[in-house]
């Protein structure tokens, strides 16, 4: 019963299979090799975006925080969501990689809106040399909450950017259940929505350790390219990251892992809503959900060796009937079994 | 035939197993895995330092770099050999994650010697406020010219460093092949010798993409997690880096494959040392060696398809008795046949 | 009429006296002038702090920089209250030098309270190595806002600070009108209610422009010359700032200008209170003040030649009752005669 | 008897008035004072180009890292001369500027060669995205060393650069000794010759602290505000900078000051030259000589309380004859008095 996070399954095994199958003698390196000219073909042909420029990386942090640097100046403040993983979960490596530019934090929940937004980028209007200046606007889909932006939600978060003239970018670590939640294609959910650059997640949907960047305009394609060495983040091996993400690409398997998550999500969420005394907090639409119940069934869970996070509220205290709000993700691995005997237990 | 890089070979089968292997199930995320704590243990035994901290990351430079900003603070200097990769090869991440320090070449070759090292730290002397202030040493084994460093060797150069209170890097991105190579101990080569802190590499060695940063003592061991997880080089799905690392230390299977590598350079250099013409720029001690010949036998080589840098001077030009120099670089994987026939292209 | 800030009035007769005094044939630079030795002498009397680091530079974002820079790491925050001169209006200098350090806003105004310091806090704990680290709290008194920290106030922060041992900066761009608003003396504004490092203003009270930097631990001395002298900051011609200093703090002129200005800034509150329809924001405690009124009386203003800015509300508009807020700094030069003819002008 | 350096004599007169008649009532802060206008009208005018931008700072490495920070991305290098300022002396100061880029040393001397520049450039030619890549040339006139580079020698090496679509820099720390000793305009020695951005010395040459940088194409005007606000450059009470720049550029007070301490200097030399022993290791074209003389002879100056650098040797030693260098600076007000018992006391 694993719902600590989606970062912690397994490799699927088709992927697996198609990085042994490229252990095959010598390949070229630094992303010279032949299969990453097909995974930047791939690539072009499901964003619907032929100019694109397409790259990967090991790390969500290294995708986010190389796909900021390419926007933001040093001088500049990325507009995100207060819960963003670019603010609370990469211990500054925004920061570090921007060269020292500064989050402004927008509104107060996981979804930002297009008011939140414009109050937001209005504050830093007045000051001139004085204050940062206007940067990027950061939107991450699926959110820290487990909430979906549609591709109409995300273009007007775009509309209000491009009225600034700024840049936008897409944090997609779960960008393939957003996707599969929301039916819309790639391209619909970027650049057709204003996104300009996307993280394209992969890690924590059935793959080692790889992540995207796609750049719709790829004039920051060469400098990308620099940051990421200056980084430390450009693999000589890289045959083994192409690899994976064409598996990924193949036969849609990142939807059907995504499909698989996001369908586990949604047993487990119709399980706990026939428990009395469970209450979601956020509607969990994708494969991520924060439900609170109380102390005694979360002990019975850990009694059991159930694994996930309590978000709110500490496991071990007195009062039986406290109510802890615990955060529970699910993987394209997550078995029917594990969230039939999650529910069980936490209904006692 | 390549002969280009030991970073563009396969990966040992007996790796991709130990990652095949670990790919059951769920597994605690970011470092916690259990695999980890028997690379650690290992770590420590094979280098005789029960305190050590010991880290995997995912690319030599990654290594280098967070190893060296635990060590320079950003208004120092790191002193290095002015064709050493963290000058020549990683495109400043030195300076990005010291947050600005200086790299001071040392002498004129890829061996730093105890006087050239003195002259250099003397010359950060005079300054007071306004030089760079004196930093680290960073000492590279195998060295980027192929040649290596004896344990007593890097004591000297160690205790040049200690004499001005700095201290020492090792940047062992061919730590096995310098080990095989010198017959010295893990421990003899390092510690024992005045090294604090070094990069063990894998990747060029038969990993996938791993390298180990052991620091003998431990006291920037949470700073270098934090500087890890800030340079987004902290992987969630960690238990890979730690399979192959396992794998790699498993009954020495790390000595076997640089024993194999520096034995197929041996062949090399000898049967290449037989044929008329052929000079060898530095002794090559490991697995790699620079050698100079004939333009026209670097084309009968070419038309072949045999792969390898062509280090000084151009394929293309008129003179066919022009000596041009290349780089050749063995690796576990290198097979006596492909050596064989390339020397005898070299002959003509 | 100028109300608009105190850095826009004119130097001190006596400063400027001094300046010239020190314009006398050579001088040893980069901080080594004999004046400097007297300035240091002087701040620790007046500091009652013997062991005291004590440097000049001349922007009041470089005292703030430099000192946050010795303070915190490049992986941890920083807490200051989110109008705090460090987050609005230095164009992310805290963020360069930190080398990318976050800045966490406190609660919602401009002086920081003991609840809201503990919970921002607290907010960045649990996050391990993932979030950014806490690093130190930083104080503005006099606020942005002209409300001022009593020591008692002061010690209240810092308490809650050493509870989680993290350091406290205070930025004192205003620190004379502070300790004239409050009556406390500097050793108990600072290192007796556990301030760490003080930005000891003196540009915006009647200096050309001179801060110092005084740190109560000098642990961090030598650090902090390298820093400056990397920022750019150390001055070969140190000589006329340390005379600014000693000008400063000789015969108490530092407190005599602040006198005035809070003096200044009282009577035009105490005329302005006077008027119908004038309120205030935020009580005016020391040399600044935040007070609305209708849009007709600020064009008779405008008319007149007045300066100052206008906070709030938009001074072409067609409501001439609309309430626009005016921010009002007054200095040591602000005579009596302009603070009448602007509240007179206010009556209409 | 001072030749320590040009940075520790006094403020001209003229410009000290001038300081003081800018301390009349209030000023617009932050650069937009009226005097500041009638600065950059004047500096456009001297270099004969209208659309310039001009800034002030405080400090020379200020200019130079702020100038190098507008032209140099973090992942290029800068290629200058060995013992360069902006190498030597300014505590990695362009690598914090701008954001970590390098700085490759070209040939051995204070002068640069455009074939030394050549090789230096070509060095960083074949690494790709591995090394770091070609950034600007950063100039020195007047050299460390004391010797002068003509229009001519400026713009063969900016023929080098443009070359290769590299900027040009130009440290005139000392422009305006570099002006008198060649005659040439300011003009002629700057964007006529390939220069973009000169750091226009003024506090070497009897300012009290102030510099200007002007860029020819104003591409980057906006950005170097906000990089100086950033790197707290940017000063409230800015008409004391505008002032003394004013007074510096009328009536050519700052080409005055400049021949009187070529002059001093050239006296300076005739005179050593004519005692036997003394040999010059550079040939001093400005306000600058590095000569050596017997041990004896610094003794003897040094008990007579002369101040300057001995540059290579101690004073401290046993052998009397032993030849030590001294660096010896002249600034417009070194008297005819002290450098005649100056060279008295060298001859003994």
């Amino acid at each position: 019963m694993h719902f600590a996070s989606d970062n912690s399954g397994p490799v699927h095994p088709k992927v697996m299979a198609a990085i042994s199958a490229a252990n095959d003698g010598y390949a070229m390196p630094y992303g010279a090799d032949a299969l990453m000219d097909t995974v930047r073909a791939q690539m072009r042909a499901l964003f619907e975006a032929p100019e694109a420029a397409v790259y990967l990386v090991a790390t969500g942090t290294a995708a986010n925080s190389l796909a900021l640097a390419t926007l933001a100046e040093p001088y500049q403040t990325v507009f995100c969501s207060p819960v963003a993983h670019i603010h609370e979960d990469e211990c500054n490596a925004p920061e570090f990689y921007t060269g020292g530019a500064k989050l402004t934090l927008v509104g107060d929940s996981a979804k930002m809106t297009p008011a939140a937004l414009t109050a937001a980028i209005e504050v830093e209007e007045s000051r001139g040399v004085h204050g940062p200046q206007r940067g990027p606007v950061s939107v991450t889909n699926v959110t820290e909450r487990g909430t979906v932006y549609t591709p109409g939600e995300v273009k007007a978060l775009a509309d209000v950017a491009k009225g600034y003239g700024l840049a936008v970018h897409l944090d997609g670590a779960r960008f393939a259940n957003a996707i599969v939640a929301t039916g819309a294609t790639p391209a619909e959910m970027t650049w057709k929505a204003g996104v300009d650059v996307v993280s394209f997640g992969g890690t924590k949907n059935g793959l080692m350790g790889v992540e995207a960047v796609v750049m719709f305009d790829p004039k920051h394609a060469w400098e990308f390219e620099l940051r990421r060495k200056r980084g430390a983040h450009l693999f000589s091996k890289h045959r083994y990251l192409s690899a994976q993400m064409l598996a990924y690409l193949d036969d849609g398997l990142w939807l059907e892992m995504a499909r698989a998550a996001n369908a586990a999500n949604a047993r487990l969420v119709a399980g706990l809503n026939g428990v009395e005394g469970v209450r979601f907090l956020h509607e969990p639409q994708a494969n991520m959900g924060f439900a609170g119940w109380s102390r005694a069934g979360h002990q019975r869970l850990h009694d059991a060796g159930a694994q996930y996070y309590v978000w709110e509220g500490q496991l071990d205290g007195a009062d039986p009937d406290a109510e802890l709000t615990a955060r529970l993700v699910c993987d394209w691995s997550t078995s029917a079994e594990d969230i039939d005997r999650f529910v069980d237990l936490v209904r006692g």
